[in-house]
């Protein structure tokens, strides 16, 4: 299971009642297909999967898998706060299509959420999962953080393919890449530090801003695969702005914005996350129009 | 809708192969019925419902209902990350039986979750709800802090009845108090602020450690309607070192393991939670014998 | 050394040219004697301590001297990085005139300051210090906490007299007064919290707002010797906005445009911090004419 | 004022009744000047500034000039939490001998910090230094983050030419180098975030690991220089385990053990910091083994 490259985690799109418009995530995923993204990632924090019921993930997995060919990766988030609930999500996504799973950190009881509870917690998963299992580390999201030694121990495992860490601290994704078992992978979930995470050995990225410039990112990687470093930085730096707006900045309302503004299907988000401010708007749209 | 007084937040035993065991539920629920509590709280943090299916809350509501009298009030825990599913769980839990719902703020997408955004999402809940509204500020948990002045504006909301604080800041507390409007109550979350909350105004307490000593939770909160403060101190003191072992300390396992030792049915928790170790088990137990 | 009742932890006045104003700073501290006050605090937080030097700190402690009366309690500020550094100023300090010291912990090197690093260090400062040591813990500013296992111990030291909590935490100063072996003395560093405090067991505070409406301060701090539970919690609901004012919100700059606007003699504090801005003044003033 | 290259933020041993031994300092620095490094950092947190006196610093700063050839760079620490007091020491330092200085955050009255009042600090300070401004971005120390624009606009100053950044989030890193002014120089502050650092722009690193194995600091930095890239991350690589434990491990008595083991001369920390236990000792030993 070869997960380098770049990965979109891909929006999810709704009607004006709030219900997934299936024909708009269709249409996005087709077109992502026609760029040399890597796969697509359905049911992550930018598909606002928190917000979003068992059902509607399957029939969104279902939709991807039907413009997904069998060349590019599948991935489908399937992490819950219990180990039984991650593994029933890991099967029914499975079945929906996945090839792979994308299992977050729990979160909730962050004091009882000691390294080696996420050790027993995600070798259960893996040991169950009929699809590749690829670890979700989010401290900004959760509150709580993977380690490199508990990282090391499970990428011991057959069933666990590599980590997403979302955290912009370097020093552990070059940890990651130093301690792991080969070929475990470690793949990084911010555009703002993808640059710096491939040259210390990360092997791609599941970053916002490719559900909106999928070619610049893929270009950024591809300048680094072709040790075209300084082509690459000078990119990185283009898109940074960009990548603050549709992250941590304006969260999956800003998100959806740019993919209006950039030709893509995005809408307004779940309530009760806000759509993006027509300031933001303003901003992004300016953000985009230098990158063009 | 009265929510003053003491409140367990129940605590949801499993059997060996972690299914729900509702006939230990319902016999604790019931022995919590013998007893001067003024309710209980289903589906709270301590009794683990991020780790539950919504099947599972509801048959877990409907078995409280049936031995919980209407005298005294059934409480179940509906917060989600989206508006949309907070009302389904509002409705699907009040058809169960529950009195009122207690809702957690929504915590995820951090950077997104202002206090405009928190008053739209409690007031569309309370629009929908066909029960009484409780909020649910859990800082601890989410990462998010519901502020003075939002919890004035929704005081004004005539189907929120009140919120349940859980950060041990008093001075938060004492504003809260002073800033909503009547009848609008405040209760806390915290064992250990318990007897300070009550002197401050607040009513009430929805704490873990009346899931283990509900008499002496109970105690305490009559000395201060008493106005014997000195007893009432006193007996905070004693009972805060197993107030901290069943939460902060040692989580749901620790709380489940000072049922057995209290005579309940606790068991163990869901995985990835842990059990109490043998030494947590050794304090609590010793714990307990101080307050025998 | 009773450090029961209310210490304003005393303003720095400063001149146009910033140079500390002695005659200000007099004048201030020779109105709070006239009040019921139990006595000053000067170099502590409110004081701008921080960006004082030494010699300041002695010309403060020697102004402070020669206007409270041998009958009220003068403590000093003087919290170092180091030991040796905080036993050279309790020595300083005391030989300028000061009752006691108040010893902040240390708060750098937060990785290496662990419970028993703070034993060791105010154990050191208390054998070699003249005058009695109150410790102060100060999480809000410093990011370190010291826990209530640790002042139990430091309790038992005989040039130990008391301790002042910062944080809001009513648990952890809860706890303090049940761990601690007496005659040691809690008392709260903040004003929103001190109703609460006096509830508990503190025996009273070294709040900001004491520098400004001491009077009330008094007022609030006897209605609860008195046990007029009722009036003082009414108070303390009145003085919990101009509290926030003059702490967290505005900070020195907002503390010394409330003096100026009580008649005390305020200014401007030393730079970086800034004055308060106009808004913030409108604000206070506000306020303070609601507690007229 | 180039500030490329690897520094070293040297380590102020001390004797048994904790003075400076400026002879075990003095032998230190001349050792470092036979190597490639690109000068030393006399006070910075590694040297433990916070625990010396003024005085102190003075000394150890001439003590440095006389064997630092004017070739290399002496940069001295003069950070405080007023301005005033900065550009007292800035001119002290200057006067001792020192190249440049570098001036931390002011952090202590954290909410009252804005990037504006920042902006302002930094400015007097750098129109009234005699010698160049590095500015110190120390997060994880200070409780305080200097943002992008902050830098951006900062380094239009003829007097500030650059930036050691302590915090590992290279996302900011790259932003630093992206929008600030040539000839502005970005260096970072901690050796296992070095080698990615330098992929982005950094032009150097200030790092503990430098005071006990400065050849491979310099080789690191110098086969990025060489665009040798997969050798300099096998070295970051084996780098890193020793960079954790001279600094957010075991601090500054890690660092102090370190250099005794490695030949130089460390001692112990100044009380309370602790020296190393025998336990960490052991640890740094066998990491020194693995690196030789």
């Amino acid at each position: 299971m070869n997960i380098s490259g770049i990965f979109p985690p891909v929006a999810t799109p709704f009607d004006e009642r709030e219900e997934i418009d299936l024909a708009a995530f269709t249409a996005n995923v087709t077109r992502y297909m026609e760029t040399r993204l890597a796969g697509v990632v359905v049911l992550g924090s930018n598909g606002e999967a928190p917000l979003l019921t068992e059902e509607e993930g399957v029939r969104l997995v279902a939709a991807a898998r039907a413009v997904v060919p069998r060349g590019r990766v599948l991935v489908a988030g399937a992490g819950e706060e219990s180990t039984r609930a991650t593994i029933a999500g890991a099967r029914r996504l499975a079945a929906a299509g996945a090839d792979a799973v994308l299992v977050r950190t729990p979160g909730y009881f962050k004091t009882q959420l000691t390294q080696e509870v996420f050790i027993r917690h995600f070798t259960a998963v893996a040991d169950a999962s009929p699809v590749p299992v690829i670890i979700y580390n989010a401290a900004p999201f959760t509150g709580v953080n993977l380690l490199p030694p508990a990282v090391a121990r499970l990428s011991e495992h057959p069933n666990i393919v590599g980590i997403k860490e979302t955290s912009p601290d370097i020093a552990q994704v070059t940890e990651f890449v130093s301690v792991v078992r080969p070929p475990f992978q470690v793949v990084v979930g911010s555009l703002p530090t993808l640059y710096a995470s491939l040259c210390v050995g990360a092997v791609g990225g599941i970053v916002a801003g490719a559900n909106v410039v999928p070619g610049l990112c893929v270009e950024l990687y591809e300048l680094v695969r072709q040790k075209r470093f300084a082509e690459a930085l000078a990119l990185q730096r283009r898109l940074t702005p960009l990548a603050r707006s549709v992250t941590s900045l304006y969260g999956p309302g800003g998100l959806k914005a740019a993919m209006d503004l950039a030709g893509y299907r995005g809408g307004k988000p779940r309530a009760p996350l806000p759509p993006a401010s027509p300031q933001a708007v303003d901003v992004i749209r300016n953000q985009l129009a230098e990158l063009a």
